[in-house]
């Protein structure tokens, strides 16, 4: 069954990837259309899952992902209209040259092929990833979570339409309707079909994913990170930062789970920090020198070691005091996801020597880690934040979508 | 025992990431000059593995593979010598610019961190490896077959040497010299350590890390590539071309398999082939019309269906006739492993179409496939070629063993 998905998605993307992207853009217009054309249809399949998920007692911050309006609907159809209106990231000359046997070589840019997407709660994804995917020349298989499986496939139903109408084969895009733990699994090791899988959701997720899969996987999402604010913070900017990492949006992957603090400031600093951060209120989980600053504090509580390689997701914060930059590092090196960590300092050296040494993603000098994020580094939309090493790294736009070829022009040349 | 070695690596690799280009190329030398002081123990060591290769019955051809001697020793000097010459691939800036908010995105090349490497039973591998991970300030975890154990250790521990005389950890290069299959599997599976494996090695290699590994991997090296030999093409040049492609060194990746013939020159060029392929011998593997064309010659023969996904490695060739242009790519699609493909036409709208249609790391118009190589394509030393499309695809060279990293310059910005 899985397998049929697969080779539809197969033949689809070769025609695809042939699409010009006069056709492409077309199509994506017919897919924000089609939104439009189905909200009534699409947010009554929407209050089915809001019941279920009710029924069964999902929690307020999970309803809250899977619910449509007509204004989410709005914005998932701009959502698609700007990725019509992003640059093609197809046929782009990336290098090459002649050779001295008169070789002509062109390296360019194609479609991955076709691209798993596995996700949780959030019916939006459906439409954002298919975007992406129409855009970049690939074929997309989805695999959602069964709380959203009546709004994704009344989404997944409506694209389909549109993709057809466009005169594109509507197994561009398709939705897997089996949520069975068995259909995911399937998909993680669909070899010969699915050429990378893009799992998005909670660590969970991702582990299972990194376990089980046999095709190849970009890792996305799995946030720890981190401030360490020397012992030359700007007192005030370093509130600023911290506060802003942790509260604006907390559930987020950019948010953080950590601040260290140099020893040197952690009495000057962390009552200041703690009463910025009283008004939200954020709990604090505190290694023993942080404690004793803010013995008496409702919000501070002992820190355990598990606190530390914890994504919390929300208004929880750890806080470690640290005698220096290399313990910072250190600390990172070991409870990093390898996503955004910052620090706030106004010493040359040691901001430049924290760049250097911290392996991730995004490494911050004197700015939220909040701004890791496709749209904030000016790339558009994104499917992920990648963070691993191979392929891409960061926000996953339309250009880490795609793979490249060599293309050599010859006269009969041999070796 | 595996964990350690990794967590040795991983420790190297942070020293090795921040050493400038200057102290690892100071590396190298050391370790080109450790080659040349170490020849006779190297030597010696080789001379038991083949000693115990032809005790336990090697083919010729691998025991060619495994043999070292004085000459191909300097050639694996030379070769640590050309990679210290190329340009540093790491601290490059790859792009970014100043957001509107004032925040400055520097998008740089850094090194992968740790890779593992698994091949079989070539010791140049060890040297090739160790003086390109070194290069592009990687730490690389070795582990090559059990018949160049000795050889193996031999080369590795003179590098390793040579790396601490240089001031670098020697466990910038670790070969494991636990040669059982569970050592392979370990490596496969040392997530937090590994952040890339690149297997090199036969088909049964590439499947066995495809199934098991937990670690990004980079497929390299199967290659069932194929020449199309279009109706419109010119014959003497065709010829010239599948001659080069299937003879010129047979047992490797970028050589042939089969060969596609267009149906309205199968009379006028399958018996030219046939004859100027008759002085290797190369046997042929026919399907039913071109082996009734070459009825009665001997190195003729038919073929099954177990002959077109296989990459004989020798002088075999299997044949297949097409209807046109379409069947071709529809059998490249099937049965190619993303490598090499060619075209050979005179017609310029079939040699676009083609280029277009097929989806592998090069496809040629009118020249050999054995032009798929680091070297030809002017990116110096390769580490394999690539046939999957995640991270890159071809020839891997240095700018291919390295990952990117946003640093974000900012003076106070939140969200």
């Amino acid at each position: 069954m899985l397998k049929e998905i697969g080779k539809n998605a197969k033949d689809a993307s070769y025609i695809l990837a042939s699409a010009g992207g006069a056709l492409r853009n077309a199509a994506l217009e017919e897919m924000a259309a089609a939104l439009g054309k189905n909200t009534q249809r699409i947010l009554s399949a929407n209050r089915q899952d809001l019941e279920n998920g009710r029924a069964n007692g999902m929690r307020e911050s999970l309803l809250d992902r899977l619910a449509l309006s007509e204004s989410r609907l709005a914005g998932m159809q701009q959502g698609i209209r700007e990725v019509a209106d992003a640059p093609d990231p197809l046929g782009l000359l990336l290098g090459g040259g002649t050779r001295p046997n008169g070789l002509r070589i062109e390296k360019i840019s194609v479609p991955l092929g076709v691209i798993g997407v596995i996700f949780e709660a959030r019916p939006n994804v459906t439409s954002d990833a298919a975007a992406l995917c129409v855009k970049s020349g690939n074929a997309v298989i989805l695999r959602g979570g069964k709380e959203a499986i009546h709004s994704n496939t009344a989404i997944a139903d409506a694209l389909r339409s549109a993709l057809e109408k466009a005169g594109l084969p509507k197994d561009c895009v398709q939705l897997i309707t089996d949520t069975s733990r068995e259909s995911s699994t399937a998909l993680m090791t669909l070899n010969g079909f699915v050429d990378v899988l893009i799992p998005r959701g909670g660590a969970g997720l991702i582990q299972a994913v990194v376990k089980n899969a046999t095709v190849p996987v970009i890792e996305t999402g799995a946030g720890v990170c981190h401030i360490y604010v020397d012992k030359a913070a700007d007192i005030p900017m370093a509130l600023r930062i911290v506060e802003n990492a942790k509260t604006q949006r907390p559930s987020v992957c950019n948010a953080i789970e950590t601040v260290l603090i140099h020893a040197d400031i952690l009495d000057a600093f962390l009552p200041l920090l703690a009463e910025r951060l009283s008004a939200y209120p954020v709990a604090l989980k505190c290694d023993v020198p942080s404690l004793s600053v803010l013995q008496g504090n409702p919000n501070a509580a002992p820190a355990t070691q598990e606190d530390w390689p914890k994504e919390y997701g929300d208004l929880t914060l750890s806080v470690k005091t640290v005698a220096g930059f290399e313990e910072a590092v250190a600390h990172i090196r070991r409870y990093g996801t390898g996503h955004s960590e910052c620090i706030v300092t106004n010493d040359y050296h040691t901001a430049n020597a924290f760049v250097a040494a911290v392996d991730c993603a995004a490494v911050y000098v004197n700015a939220s880690t909040r701004f890791t994020d496709g749209g904030e580094f000016g790339f558009g939309a994104e499917i992920g934040i990648s963070t691993q090493k191979l392929h891409a790294r960061g926000p996953l736009g339309l250009r880490q979508l795609t793979s490249e070829k060599y293309c050599v022009y010859g006269n009969g040349q041999v070796r």
